[in-house]
């Protein structure tokens, strides 16, 4: 894969898991001196890579316990981009504060979601009059403890904490540990296959549900193994879904370009979304 | 269906899109002095209802545009409940506020999803420089009204204005206008059939998603139409799924009680979450 000249955009800010993401991703490259910018939400991030030949975006797909991320795979549905590389990370929310004393702190900040996986942890161990105020993001809520004052705690990276100089009060306070996030680096371009790929579509049925069976059976006859299947809403008639499929192989592999015209009478709206090396 | 002797419990507070839910559910019954409760979370109402014998919980499970309602779907398979009914529900927002005057209102209030859904109404009709507040529903949007001046406005249900006596500034606001939420009454036990009725299982097969081709092919050799497919993350091993998949016919019919012994070798969890009449 030839990167060099790209330049890359994330869903920040600095400090954010998909932060993390990317810095695997680009580490496996050995790339230097590449330009990387950051926007405040997925539908920035994937408008500006739709919007401009250079950009690679990287995005949030799937978290092991909340599932997929609607924003990303709705938006990508309904954009002219690929998927070309996946990276998983370990979600392994640190306690960080101005302070050092977890028992002063009297609020915690984050993203409502990172505060619910850490509910155990903050029952067990901080005060039992505790605040819990909202963030839109982890990165963000590490940020805003510039403005408050050391009896405020946030829940975020490790990163984010080093980028402003925070203290971690402690590691890892997620309640269920095996936590992980799937990020997606997107392109407007396929890539060659690497010989370990995997391919990820979205269609809709003719007659919907019913005639999805025909279709996963024409992967089966193929001896494609499905990875994952999701439906999405269409958002035109209520009952009407879009079905978004992962499966083993690349589109130029024979027997999956093969798959792929047979189903075609079956379906009435198809999006091929990339085809990429297997995590 | 004989619930005489019911209660119902629904996800409020008073206002809620779920309460006209329950307000449809029980005039098609003919229901008088019954009692009625709610609880400020989902899965307070299906605690509440897991842990009663006298309780029906009234929860939303699906938006035609958002997609099925997590919290509702993850509690259920965990519960030992059953999904006895549905009823779709029309979704039109209402802004809603103290004064009379839309072009006063500085700040709205409402859930982040019908802040998004009214997105284009408010850029349009609204200040430029308006405020947006964020609340955990619409109904609670409404209520907290009552502490606000009149140049903040909030969007909810017209019975959630009614209630407090706020004014109406203008109806169905969204801005994609076909957007309906499903749904379900919940019980201890399934009820009878009714003649027309669809079943919700949830399982998750042995080698995961390339086996659930064969699930599938046993539900379209006994002719059994699916209405609905979804999957979410077991939440123990990353890439392990709980499928839920909605379809026609009662498990007591015959050859829906053949297809399900059909499936029991090729799966691993299983859980019967009902069969109802379709609306």
């Amino acid at each position: 894969m030839n990167l060099a000249s790209k330049k890359f955009i994330y869903l920040g800010p600095q400090g954010s898991y998909t932060e993390m993401a990317l810095d695997k991703f680009i580490g496996s490259l050995d790339l230097t001196n590449t330009e990387i910018l950051n926007k405040n939400s997925i539908i920035k991030v994937i408008e500006s890579v739709n919007s401009s030949e250079n950009f690679i975006g990287v995005v949030p797909l799937e978290n092991s316990i909340e599932g997929i991320v609607r924003e990303t795979l709705d938006n990508l549905v309904r954009s002219d981009l690929f998927i070309i590389a996946e990276e998983i990370i370990p979600v392994s929310h640190c306690l960080i504060s101005k302070g050092n004393d977890i028992n002063k702190i009297e609020t915690v900040v984050s993203h409502p979601q990172a505060l619910a996986q850490c509910q155990q942890y903050l029952n067990k161990e901080l005060s039992p009059s505790l605040n819990l105020e909202n963030a839109s993001s982890t990165a963000i809520a590490v940020k805003s403890l510039l403005e408050f004052p050391a009896n405020f705690a946030a829940i975020g990276t490790e990163k984010a904490a080093e980028i402003y100089g925070f203290n971690i009060l402690d590691k890892a306070i997620n309640d269920i540990p095996d936590n992980k996030t799937r990020f997606v680096m997107i392109d407007k371009k396929i890539h060659p296959p690497s010989g370990n790929d995997k391919t990820s579509i979205a269609f809709s049925t003719k007659n919907e549900t019913g005639c999805l069976v025909n279709v996963l059976n024409i992967f089966k006859d193929k001896n494609i193994s499905l990875c994952y299947i999701e439906s999405r809403p269409s958002k035109k008639i209520f009952g009407e879904y879009i079905f978004f499929v992962n499966f083993e192989g690349h589109v130029k592999d024979r027997h999956v370009a093969e798959a792929l015209e047979l189903i075609k009478p079956m379906i009435n709206f198809y999006r091929l979304l990339g085809s990429y090396p297997r995590v």
